[in-house]
């Protein structure tokens, strides 16, 4: 790492995606530095669902300015947890460069943030790669995933494209805690997944609370993360044997154990609805009608339903879930290749008015 | 025991009651005799959710009839657990007091059946009671204990009035897996069951099957008997100390246990509805907001709450809920006294035609 080469009055742009977890993060270890209690896997998705930011170094600002979708932001006194993530990223990555120069961050999202898409992993690992390259810090992958990790925990996952391992670590430091990518998004692309927004509100329990009160409270949680792990473990052999039918098992299974252990957790989490579940009842009337899994759903912290299946059989999945979605916007993401850095022209900072420029949304079509 | 005093040619009726379980029983370590894998601990309801039932033995039935709720069943061939339950109890019965006289058996439930208030319990409870004795049986309560629990395991523990534990035993054939009373309904008499029929639809997943796929698929099922193992020793000297708070906690704790495990069953089994989701959060503010927990939600295999509390803090349950049940049945239940045996003038058959007279339903006021 060195911090030779800060990018004054020029801005950096980088993009990076979100991902969804096939094996959930549910609990930490250590939560100073997100230190997760089992290992996890995910697919980065492309980037209908991603998050630009874009890092002004100048003279010209006087204090750290911070815009999410075009709110101005205080991240020194953080109502939420995006916002809290972007002032642990800041002060890693200044103490690491050794630079005290304010900062303009203009970040956007392409989907509702705080809705359980993850939001945070694509805006940590785009932040990450956004703020060290602007402080002129040249990182090793795993220095970078260091870094996401400890700005959001799951935002590491979002470091690489195709599919993606989190591998807990054994180190109190948390320097074996890090993403490693199982196969780039070439290995097999048939892979999508259908993002359903069935509701954007935001989620009742924020994401980190829910962590702590399912560590601190629930009684399964005792034995739950050695069974994510092993379902890691097979999640990675399946994705390398290109197993649709194991992996949409696993997916499916670990899904069900994240919110068995928040229901269990006092008091109980609950992020899944009435149409959450009527989607669950549907893909599995749907592989059992098949014969073997063609679609898996997972959720995270929050009702939108993932499904996972394939290119082949993506009108089958619509066919079956039609009804239960009937007007709400779906989102359909291949595979991302990972976080990259954009032109000048990308960039969501006006450098003249040192504010944002706008940024399009993500297309998105109706069901 | 013995079959000395078979009542022929005259009815025998039982009216038994509901229980709600503090602490769930979910999942047998023998599925032919209905052994749970852990105690649990109920609250015997009043004669508003109940089960009446008349027997007939008489030369002029050529072959056992059976009437629930008005509807001829076939317990030869049962599409329904209610009516499998009645070819248990009588094949039961009828072997210990070695008679194979043909019975008319009329059951009446004052509540709507297979919506998770646990009918099954009070109809096995009060056909244990009126079968046994129209056969001239006379039980000693543990035999009793015994059958109604081989009949519709929770069905033993309304076989005593006020709070009954339900032992799990260690003898593999059953000898010890029985009912106890606790305290009979003078102990603490305050204490009331508010229960809500948000839903009057049959449940999905009927509940023996639910705990066989628990069993057999949830991960955490591996610790979670034991969990509620304690939670029942716990909830016994709660009882008896009268410590509401602390029965509250361990009442909400074990339901959402139960509901839990149900989630994390493959594939998933889910009782609770959105409003079920909303009582849930409605008691936690109320309880919040006292400082101390004045109620405690619990959910058996649906999505119709019970609202254990106090007589003293009903109107507040009320408010506090009032608004998610607009316009539901709601039916405030003491504690009941255990089964007994009602006079001729209560019957529930037509001797002469041999068929069912017509029962009166339960009393419900709407909120």
């Amino acid at each position: 790492m060195g911090a030779s080469n800060m990018a004054y009055d020029e801005v950096t742009t980088a993009m990076a995606t979100s991902n969804i977890a096939l094996t959930k993060y549910w609990g930490k270890s250590d939560e100073s530095i997100n230190l997760p209690t089992n290992s996890s896997i995910s697919i980065t998705l492309d980037e209908q669902v991603g998050t630009r930011t874009s890092v002004l170094l100048s003279d010209r600002i006087s204090k750290d300015i911070l815009y999410i979708d075009g709110v101005r932001e205080d991240f020194r006194n953080p109502k939420e947890e995006k916002v809290a993530f972007v002032g642990k990223a800041l002060a890693l990555l200044r103490e690491m460069s050794g630079t005290d120069a304010n900062v303009l961050i203009v970040s956007e999202n392409s989907f509702p943030s705080g809705t359980g898409l993850a939001a945070s992993a694509a805006g940590a690992a785009a932040l990450s790669v956004a703020l060290s390259k602007a402080f002129g810090l040249t990182l090793t992958q795993k220095e970078m995933s260091i870094i996401a990790r400890r700005v959001s925990g799951s935002g590491c996952r979002s470091l690489f494209g195709g599919f993606v391992a989190w591998e807990k670590g054994g180190a109190k430091d948390g320097s074996d805690s890090i993403a490693v990518q199982v196969a780039n998004e070439n290995h097999w692309p048939e892979i999508i997944d259908i993002v359903a927004l069935i509701s954007e509100k935001k989620k009742r329990v924020p994401t980190t609370e829910g962590h702590k009160r399912t560590v601190r409270t629930s009684e399964h949680f005792a034995i739950s993360p050695y069974i994510a792990e092993e379902r890691t473990f097979r999640a990675i052999k399946a994705i390398n044997e290109k197993d649709f039918n194991t992996l949409a098992e696993i997916t499916m299974k670990d899904s069900n154990r994240l919110h068995a252990i928040c229901m269990e957790s006092y008091p109980p989490i609950m992020y899944l609805n009435d149409r959450s579940k009527a989607v669950i009842e549907a893909i599995h009337g749907l592989n059992d009608s098949m014969g073997t899994n063609i679609a898996a759903y997972t959720f995270d912290a929050g009702p939108n339903p993932h499904i996972i299946t394939t290119r082949h059989y993506k009108d089958k999945v619509f066919s079956a879930i039609k009804d239960i979605l009937n007007g709400n916007r779906v989102i359909v993401s291949g595979q991302g290749s990972g976080p990259r850095l954009l032109a000048e022209s990308d960039s969501l900072i006006d450098i003249d008015h040192l504010r944002p420029v706008n940024a399009p949304k993500a297309e998105v079509r109706n069901l």
